[in-house]
């Protein structure tokens, strides 16, 4: 696509939320603030990474936090610019592009605001080519780009720069504020320049979720489409009959149960996650696990269903989806393979038997 | 005092310890690091505040922290230069002279260090005249100084700008960099120009630190001695008999019971604190509270108790101290009487009756 009109916000935010993994955050509120950034500023212009000069200044601008908060803390619609503004007075040059630095959610919603509000030609891509919870589980960090210098911003206006000796402590400063904050903020950071795009970024995730929401809206078997698209499997289509949620530590962190329904009827499912789903495990055999894509649809219109929106009763279908493939290299599991959060067992590509 | 030499430093720690009121943390280290400051780069300037000029730039350095930790996770000693030059280029303006911005313990002397370390003189005053737990407790922030923008350093080299709404929002966000940290971090913060000084400082503080940890020193009656030189009245004198402290949310907070001994037989002191000994209670009667000074002394020597070095069996002195008048204004009252830290009831002056 090369811009983004106010028709397009609908399906890139169904198709982004499909591929945040059940995280990124709630789209809805970004989505109004970016169609009302459009409706006010006219369309976004979006750019192939490979179009992008080599010496750009791209900069990735996102929330941080726990979705179960920022669906009732909503934005003030300025912590993007300020964060933005700030970084550049820290980095004492100018953004030239921007650029998600997930597809998920919110976090896809929130630059094509920004790029509106500022002019800014949008990236397409993003940096970890799903949604992860965690700063440094990007990309660019492979590639031995700093997060930092990170601005951290919040409601507020209280505005934070930091520079940190590794990836990991500006998550876990980050987080911190972010939970002082009340557990919702906007960041700018891991700044990208134009030559490292190709090595930094999933390339052409805006497109891509454009074209998956559309799908998904138009198709009479929306599920059987998004997993056509996405090369996903189907793990199981089923009900949700226990969700376990708290908000800890800057995080909502869970598990939902899944009763089989259909072709399923007998089996059960368990969903871990860690804002976005991290591990599958059918009938106690682990079928899908991060940095693998785990997508919980609703069954009937293929609409993307987020771990804080997940309720009992739900009638679901869930695809495993391959990741990045940078992602399952040792480098990458290190960052955002199962032990990366605390499970107790390696990386296994998607194994769902019999299919 | 017109300079700090290598043989003052003993008295001054001493004395700034005795006036820190339990807190500020323990000052060896601190004293060992300025003591070899000192040694390699000789004695110290130190300016009244009268004698600084209107537009000079005064930069308070400190750790923040529990103290409890200070006293085991060692600074690395270039914490506080690395503060202060990042502060000075956020500000975009060198630093004309340092400041302690509490007198107590080990931040009354790591302003000394870096003062050694950085050939700038040394203002003779402080930003509390004692010690207070928290960074907005400062009588800078009576005339409307803010705390931000505030630089705060870890052991390990990150860095951190706070530019925040408010001065408890500001320390708010440190508090959580703190504790994230590990409990104990460097900031140079609340900058003062040198017309702000009479109103924002306490004036001569560390000539009195070094006049009374030498009076202390010298006196065959050091609590008497004390007492005198600083206005206060004895509270009790006692054996410590429970001691209980617990390091949560970034500060050392707890309780110490005291049995009376010689004239005090029969009494009982309880003493609450949070870095700093706040309310001091004899026979259930609040004779001294916050923002007065509660200061625990070694019944014997003279020598300053901190709230994290008391121990069972210590034998002690504990007086009452008036705090600057500034304090019990109700704006100070407001930042620093004992509502401020959640107690249910007002400031009183200090009482002990009968005497």
């Amino acid at each position: 696509m090369r811009e983004i009109r106010l028709s397009d916000m609908d399906d890139i935010a169904r198709g982004a939320a499909i591929l945040g993994a059940g995280g990124g955050g709630d789209p809805y509120v970004g989505k109004l603030l970016a169609e009302v950034a459009i409706e006010k500023h006219g369309p976004v212009s979006v750019v192939d990474i490979d179009d992008v000069e080599p010496d750009a200044v791209v900069v990735p601008i996102s929330s941080m936090g726990a979705p179960t908060v920022g669906t009732e803390k909503l934005p003030s619609g300025h912590e993007a610019i300020t964060a933005l503004r700030a970084l550049e007075r820290v980095m004492g040059k100018k953004a030239t592009h921007l650029v998600p630095i997930e597809i998920g959610g919110v976090n896809s919603v929130i630059p094509i605001a920004a790029a509106a509000e500022t002019g800014l030609p949008l990236v397409d891509g993003d940096a970890m080519g799903r949604a992860f919870p965690e700063a440094h589980m990007v990309l660019p960090a492979l590639i031995g780009v700093s997060c930092t210098p990170m601005v951290i911003v919040d409601d507020k206006g209280n505005t934070m720069v930091l520079d940190t000796v590794s990836n990991e402590w500006a998550e876990r400063f980050a987080r911190a504020a972010c939970t002082e904050a009340g557990c919702s903020v906007f960041t700018a950071d891991t700044v990208l320049t134009g030559r490292q795009l190709k090595e930094g970024l999933v390339a052409g995730t805006l497109t891509l979720a454009h074209k998956l929401g559309r799908a998904v809206r138009l198709s009479p078997e929306p599920v059987a489409t998004a997993a056509a698209l996405l090369d996903g499997q189907l793990l199981i289509t089923g009900k949700v009959v226990d969700v376990h949620r708290a908000t800890t530590g800057g995080f909502a962190r869970g598990q939902a149960k899944i009763e089989g329904i259909g072709a399923y009827r007998g089996m059960r499912m368990t969903l871990s996650f860690q804002n976005e789903h991290l591990v599958a495990e059918r009938d106690d055999e682990i079928v899908t696990s991060t940095p693998d894509l785990i997508c919980v649809l609703d069954n009937e219109t293929g609409d993307p269903i987020t771990t804080e929106g997940m309720r009992y009763g739900n009638r679901v279908a869930i695809l495993g989806v391959p990741c990045d493939s940078r992602w399952t290299t040792p480098e990458g599991l290190r960052l955002t393979g199962p032990r990366a959060f605390g499970y107790d067992h390696d990386y296994m590509p998607i194994s769902v038997g019999g299919n």
